[in-house]
């Protein structure tokens, strides 16, 4: 929607004399990568020697979430820095789009992308994209110059006789098993796309992308969304069972790699002081695809869950020279990243909307705390959860993706996530206790009486 | 026992010129610190930004073993490069010694201090004992010239109406609650200790015999055993209410200082160059102690049980321009550290008894990574569980201290660690699997025929 973007961002025009002062930025974001997958998160046995660097030398959080714990809807949030249910980007049902569904994210909506793009960046999705096929989704629809990657998740449109459980921890899964599209600029370059190259492929796209950056005036914005470690998983030869973690150990040394070449890439071409880089994933590991799904560290439960294993993930923020290395345990968000993006971008944030995400730029800069917000946690448009300083309220759980439906919690369960990361023990109900309790209630209400009616676009 | 340590010795004698180029060793062995308190564990929120460096200059084992899963066992283990279940230092029912046990170390076991005072070393032991209080079994008849620390667990000897369960996450347990004695070699010096500065009294007691040693000629051996974390949890007042993971926190950050502290002497008295220093724990979190226990991280079970969690344990290994940084997962063993400090300082081996530890001395100089051997997990005296390779076989289980006796695998349960090292997922019985088992039995079968019968020292 181009007539009002013009409006929301006519700041950027007059400040468009001082482009060569806004930071690039570049968000690499995995596909179920879970909280114990990193070295510098704890993982005992896959090894990411570029990661824990980045995470050395950039600020590793300890208590990042993501807006939805499955696909489509973290995705939403992320580039539009909004909770889902704001948008109709999630649902009860489907969960996710299929490569049937009808809806995408809607182009009323005002992506990162966009933002950037208004305020004199090149813009480049490299990747995965799950936000929708049909005019007014598609990645060139939603602010990115460029877009080379798949449309949907890498286990959909599966060819005949193909069930990628079944090659689970075992044989190979085969390379031409699904009939998904890799799309360059919404033409179809490859299909089926040859996944085990894709996190290559990507990486030289994106290498490719920064030195022609560098070649220029304009700042970018690179979006990065991997395919893996989304089941089934693919590495290139050069990573093929070199992990005794076995292929998901592989793959995601494969995106250590990559991650290694960027960082690299930006330090050679003189990029790295003038560029946020951030590393994370989409929700938490798929546990039920067993040796193919990730770990969750010390965290309970996994992907589709609203558990911390669902949806608080690894996150790192490298920014040589302007972010102070250390980790932290500030609690923040991937809609964060919307709101911080466009105001190191020095682009306005639009006020006609609610944006869920904080602008963390002065954290990123000098440290500064951004004030305390609640977190929360749906499953599909429900409200599972709350997170509000260190206390974490479930109002219903769910087993992730078996039979059985939602338990009712009547009193929340309530935990201290500093003091037990896992969810394990429940905080008893004294004074302390429901002190919490009616803080989360009324940040609920709060939250609750700024939502409205929206359409569906996933089911 | 000096009149055969002589002999088991003699190798030194004539070595004794060459004692400059003899390696100070020191080895800190926390109480119930599980896999996942430390940030370069991935522990989500206790900050040990000294042990991270310690580890980022150091070696970071990710699979390394304690001798047994409860602390006397394990100590005796540790010291003397032995199965307990081969010096009696093991029982199924009391499980460690308390206050008015009868037995303890006997005389005739030869420990690390033993060995390496025999080469030359000055020795000195700061912290718990826990391996006997009887005259034969001391720390000064053990090999160290001095002591300084409590004979047996902290929460041992408690005062009338004192349970230290009840104070578990709530109030401060009583500084005066327990009687445990603060002896300094043998002698009583303080009774009840003065729980709440012990670590800070330790470390300034290390402190003060590095310099002590600085100034003489001889290599030294410190045997730093910190009462903490081990409940009930007590913390100097710099440290009290730092932490948002709470008591537990605090106690650790206390620990990570304390470590600082040690390195930073090394550093500053020109010494860390030729000095080795081990951080390690006993075994695994006390869970049952909820918020006063720590977290095994992503490891299944905790202390006292023979699952991943009560037997795998964070350990560093530091020797500036020696050891190369970085991580490994080659399968180490506590006990490892007794045939490793004996080779160090030049002493030879005993050759008149079983010896079960490995000389890691070439790996840490040069990498070399030392022959595969099969790990055996004891509770009390029955055999557990066995490690070989990637794989651990369960012939029995049982949970930690809850009622409800063994389990007994009559196939047994077998796990894949690199790939599992959550110990969820059950190896399928295939061909791969029937194969692992069947070296594992083997290894067993090897293991079983070099025990005798031994005296029972705990019960």
């Amino acid at each position: 929607m181009r007539p009002i973007l013009a409006v929301f961002f006519a700041v950027i025009v007059s400040c468009s004399a001082f482009a060569a002062e806004k930071p690039n930025i570049i968000i690499i974001f995995c596909d179920d990568l879970g909280y114990g997958d990193l070295g510098c998160y704890g993982s005992p046995m896959i090894r990411t020697p570029h990661l824990d660097r980045m995470a050395r030398e950039g600020v590793r959080f300890t208590d990042f979430y993501v807006g939805a714990s499955v696909c489509t809807p973290s995705r939403a949030a992320l580039l539009t820095g909004r909770y889902p249910i704001r948008n109709g980007m999630c649902s009860n049902d489907r969960r996710v789009l299929f490569p049937d569904s009808k809806g995408g994210l809607p182009d009323s909506e005002i992506t990162i992308a966009e933002g950037l793009q208004e305020a004199g960046y090149a813009t480049m999705h490299v990747g995965k994209w799950h936000l929708g096929i049909h005019e007014g989704s598609r990645p060139t629809d939603q602010g990115f110059d460029h877009s080379f990657g798949i449309p949907y998740s890498n286990d959909m449109d599966p060819r005949e006789g193909i069930r990628h459980r079944e090659h689970a921890g075992r044989q190979d899964p085969p390379a031409d098993g699904w009939n998904v599209p890799l799309l360059r600029d919404n033409e179809i370059v490859e299909r089926p796309a040859d996944q085990t190259t894709l996190t290559k492929r990507y990486t030289e796209e994106s290498l490719k992308f920064i030195r022609e950056q560098k070649e220029k005036e304009e700042p970018f914005f690179l979006y990065l969304a991997h395919t893996m470690p989304h089941v089934p998983l693919f590495v290139s030869e050069d990573f093929y069972g070199k992990s005794p973690a076995g292929r998901y150990g592989d793959v995601v040394q494969e995106l250590d790699w990559s991650t290694g070449m960027i960082l690299e890439a930006l330090r050679e071409t003189g990029l790295a002081e003038n560029t946020l880089v951030v590393f994370t994933s989409d929700n938490g590991p798929w546990l039920v695809m067993n040796d193919e799904g990730g770990s969750a560290g010390p965290l309970r439960e996994g992907k589709a869950t609203t558990w911390e294993g669902g949806v608080r993930v690894p996150a790192i923020a490298w920014w040589p020279g302007t972010v102070e290395p250390g980790v932290t345990s500030i609690v923040a968000t991937a809609m964060d990243l919307f709101s911080t993006s466009l105001s190191l971008g020095g682009a306005g944030l639009p006020d006609d909307r609610i944006i869920d995400g904080r602008d963390l730029s002065a954290f990123l800069r000098s440290g500064k705390l951004p004030p305390r917000k609640p977190v929360f946690f749906y499953h599909g448009r429900e409200l599972y959860a709350c997170r509000l300083g260190p206390w974490k309220a479930h109002f219903h759980t769910r087993p992730p993706f078996r039979a059985g439906g939602a338990k009712d919690h009547e009193t929340p369960l309530l935990f201290h996530l500093p003091r037990d990361p896992s969810e394990k023990r429940l905080r008893p109900e004294d004074g302390v206790g429901i002190k919490a309790l009616k803080e989360i209630y009324s940040a609920v209400s709060e939250h609750e009486a700024t939502l409205k009616a929206m359409p569906q676009e996933v089911d």
